[in-house]
């Protein structure tokens, strides 16, 4: 495996977002969100999903000058156009300011039209938890599930983001699409020739399967729950696409290379007022005390609470190199 | 199957609440949510609730007479304290505030500490898409799900609720636990010795089985899309424990009929500057039309969105009486 300490990959990152013509300063915010997803273990998302970035700024679908504008105002919510442009960056400032918001009134939301794939959602989950803020965020996505009951894609695999702030920097970051697994994990586990966990999707005979390339053949992806992440999905879409009068999933295409124009929702609640933060934290700690607690599975496997394995993560790879694919690695590095 | 007049169901349940020392006003809207709750067919939460309901006023952990009371407020978040009164009641009065706070800042929260078991969640969503406004609200319960990697119940079932008021009345409102199966279901599969749809937990040997009694005997039922369920659980539970300063899921005890003191939160948001209802409604009605096209696994299976079973049910009731427990009816009614 090759690794490259993260500053290294931040400032390649950084050297290929200029070229593709970001000015100075959101081509370094851009490229740290890059990097730091990858460095946090969200390999897909990160650098390995630059090539894809880079495609969709070439073939139009992502404006790499065009900046969030506010379009409504009304007391603590706000609706926000992204003119079609980086969807890390507009995602970030959306978040921002539904920050400042939840500041002056507690509670703060940003509905974001027409903006583009936020990559990796959690980060604005840790945005907000790193300024002490709670979060709730999520967006849509094309259709690329089939709905509970049918077998072509009909909902987003929408990845919803809930964001718990704890004083000593542990934060708790539920991030999570709507499937169980994302086509990225069963073609990896189709490559390995492993079996999924659990079953996660149906094959072409509609037969509930672990074999991670009958459901990549099939296109039948299972959604959490079965009926429940079904529905989840399917009202995320709305909300979002209701409150920010953009898009709806159905209206993104079916193109993964021009899938331009998502819907999303940015929530956060600043607790300041609530109580100091290490009197929350007390609350948090005795939930994941608890958690801790309970009695394991495999009791060589710790229980863990989300966000968790993040921050692991994290720090092995700025302590040993983050973990780069080496084609990508070289193309953008050279 | 033995069916009654709506009005009927109500006044019966009325003059129960009457017994139990609720004054008129509160037996009135009481009994009309739980009536409304067996006629939408929540039977598990209705008319069949309420011995248990009355169990719990007369051991003491439901207060018939308290009301909510203000703790905290700031901007458009309110932390309230609802004294361990009626939960149908304070959550009411709880999303009703929330509202309230959405007309006059777009959105509004209400963090509820100590309250009780809400029952049926649903009834909050259609309270608020009926009044045009899209909702998101949670409970935590007692814990009653072992977590993802742990055997020992760990987790609560919380239920979540998110609403979407539609121009033509038929919201769309998902109400979901994180369950993949309640026990109440579970018991209901067991009884009939029918296999489950999909596989709803684990036997005693740690195999996952759609045998409904195997997981009775377990107690290990299945969170919703396994570890993705279970971490939403456990961050609800922080949200609504941080945030409203009342009790976490492991707080809540063990013991069923002392479950009192429930941490809920309530979000609103009042679209009406947005746009018009109409111009709002066009987007669900483009969302539930794609759906509606979709392919479905059984032609003669229609793909259904959250809350339109509710709506036919309603209207079976309405029509054809709403089916009774015939011995908590004779009970009730004699």
């Amino acid at each position: 495996m090759l690794r490259v300490p993260f500053e290294d990959l931040r400032t390649v990152l950084e050297q290929a977002m200029r070229r593709l013509g970001l000015s100075p300063d959101r081509a370094h915010l851009c490229a740290r969100l890059f990097a730091e997803t990858t460095r946090d273990g969200v390999y897909s998302h990160g650098l390995n999903r630059f090539p894809r970035f880079r495609a969709m700024v070439e073939n139009g679908s992502i404006d790499v000058s065009a900046t969030p504008t506010l379009t409504t105002a009304f007391g603590s919510i706000e609706r926000w156009d992204g003119h079609r442009g980086i969807g890390n960056l507009n995602a970030r400032s959306s978040m921002q300011r539904a920050i400042e918001l939840a500041r002056t009134s507690g509670i703060g939301a940003v509905a974001l039209a027409n903006s583009n794939h936020w990559m990796r959602g959690g980060a604005f989950g840790w945005q907000a938890a790193e300024q002490g803020v709670f979060a709730i965020c999520w967006s849509n996505t094309l259709p690329n599930v089939p709905a509970w009951g049918a077998t072509s894609p009909s909902i987003g695999n929408n990845p919803l983001i809930l964001a718990v702030p704890r004083a000593n920097g542990h934060h708790v970051v539920l991030d999570m699409a709507m499937s169980q697994f994302s086509y990225g994990a069963l073609a990896s586990y189709a490559k390995r020739g492993q079996p999924l966990p659990v079953p996660g999707g149906y094959d072409s005979a509609g037969h509930l399967t672990e074999d991670a390339g009958a459901i990549e053949a099939s296109q039948r992806a299972l959604p959490i729950g079965y009926w429940k992440g079904s529905g989840l999905a399917l009202v995320l879409d709305m909300i979002g696409a209701m409150l920010s009068g953009g898009l709806a999933t159905h209206q993104l295409g079916l193109e993964p290379l021009r899938e331009a124009g998502q819907s999303q929702v940015f929530l956060a609640v600043d607790p300041s007022n609530l109580g100091t933060a290490e009197e929350l934290s007390r609350v948090a700690d005795g939930i994941l005390d608890y958690l801790r607690h309970a009695k394991p599975v495999d009791p060589t496997q710790p229980i863990r609470y989300p966000g968790e394995q993040t921050l692991l993560v994290r720090e092995e790879n700025m302590r040993l190199g983050v973990p780069v694919d080496p084609d990508i690695w070289s193309d953008l590095s050279r």
